[in-house]
């Protein structure tokens, strides 16, 4: 794909890069997208030389040691900001993802070296709008995850975490279902939107690659692709834990 | 691959399926294999009617509503017991795994229905001697990953990640590269061992599935799979992020 820019149509950008490698969309396919490229179409690029930091902005840049205006930018993005060390700031975002710096990201973004990228506005409608293009230019709509890169509690380095659902089911439930041996298996629930992206960011690589998509073929049922059609639940707001029912707050 | 039971050689069984499906392991092959299979075979089931619950483990249960046997294999397999509410005790395993029950799991299990597996007794010690039986078996070392599925803070579903490694740095630092507009990244590093485990899961689907493990082919580079021959980070505890370090403690 080339490099997008803003005002990009996302969805010819994927559909020419379909058809450049002989690839139809099949019912059933997930596409997997870097949330940096849909940031970037729908232009939520910000210039830093052109950001006030507030008070309480320069009071986070001088626990953190970031850039004031970047502070700025983190304090707009979030709800509240979780942890605060020397390098490491850790946000919960206003629509709930807790990740570090609320997920505004330097890398791979064009122009002056102080501009960034923040979050698309509503990546679940961001990945509604993408499946609805794709479905308008070739005729199938295939399910759409957003990705990003979050870092972890106890565990060192990022994966790949859905920020954005569309056309399917974020969480597979297994409660009620047999295991091999016949007993019931315990409630569990399978986040598979965030496999798909961690799946899908080992063959991006990190942003470095330029390698902003991933078409992931043969994992989704084709009867579960039609059930998530327009279903509230098919969305990145179903993986969200509420903060009441979370242990590590 | 047929059930595994104690004492199998999983490196046979699995180099048995390999030419049952007419696959011959290349140089840079990855491993997936679920832990479970890797605990049966080294024979780390406990049958709850052979366990005498200690006061704590009878403490242990009230609070949490779980079998006092298994609240007492729950404390022998931690280091500390970090959170309990009814119905989930999430334990630091004694290795260092933030999980659920210690990582102890009774679906799947063989036999009477009290029956649990504990975790492998050394996850990266099992992932060597898997990597070494199957170059022994078909001259080809594969890295190898020992997979389990793990709950998250703030983020519902449980997800794939690896507890045991061999052949395979688990992290990925990508500090110092340059993005594709030359600027050098900030400083961070994927999981690509957990990215790995959590794709091959999506195949394995929950351990009802019956699929215990999962080859993947054309990711990892041969020099990189020739660089981490018998490093001491091509190891799971090269994952865990030190307790001082961790921000969510």
């Amino acid at each position: 794909m080339p490099r997008v820019r803003p005002g990009d149509d996302l969805a010819e950008l994927v559909a020419a890069a379909l058809r450049q490698l002989g690839l139809q969309l099949q019912l059933g396919d997930v596409l997997v997208v870097a949330h940096k490229v849909v940031s970037k179409a729908e232009g939520r690029l910000v210039d830093l030389r052109e950001v006030r930091p507030s008070p309480q902005a320069q009071e986070l840049a001088r626990r953190s040691g970031k850039d004031p205006r970047l502070c700025e930018l983190i304090l707009q993005e979030s709800r509240a900001i979780l942890r605060v060390r020397p390098g490491l700031i850790v946000a919960e975002h206003r629509l709930g993802f807790v990740c570090a710096n609320a997920g505004i990201d330097r890398s791979n973004v064009a122009g002056a070296e102080p501009v960034v990228a923040l979050l698309p506005e509503d990546p679940d409608a961001s990945a509604r709008r993408l499946r609805y293009g794709l479905y308008c230019k070739t005729g199938v709509a295939p399910a759409v995850v957003v990705c990003d890169s979050h870092g972890r509690p106890f565990r060192r380095g990022a994966v790949g975490v859905s920020i954005g659902v569309a056309g399917l089911f974020p969480l597979l439930s297994e409660s009620g279902r047999e295991d091999l041996y016949g007993y019931v298996l315990q409630h569990t629930e399978e986040a598979v939107a965030d496999e798909l992206a961690s799946a899908a960011t080992l063959l991006m690589g990190q942003s470095a690659e330029g390698v902003p998509a991933v078409l992931v073929r043969g994992l989704l049922e084709v009867r579960d692709a039609v059930r998530a059609w327009g279903h509230p639940e098919a969305a990145a707001g179903a993986l969200l834990r509420p903060p009441e029912e979370d242990l590590f707050r």
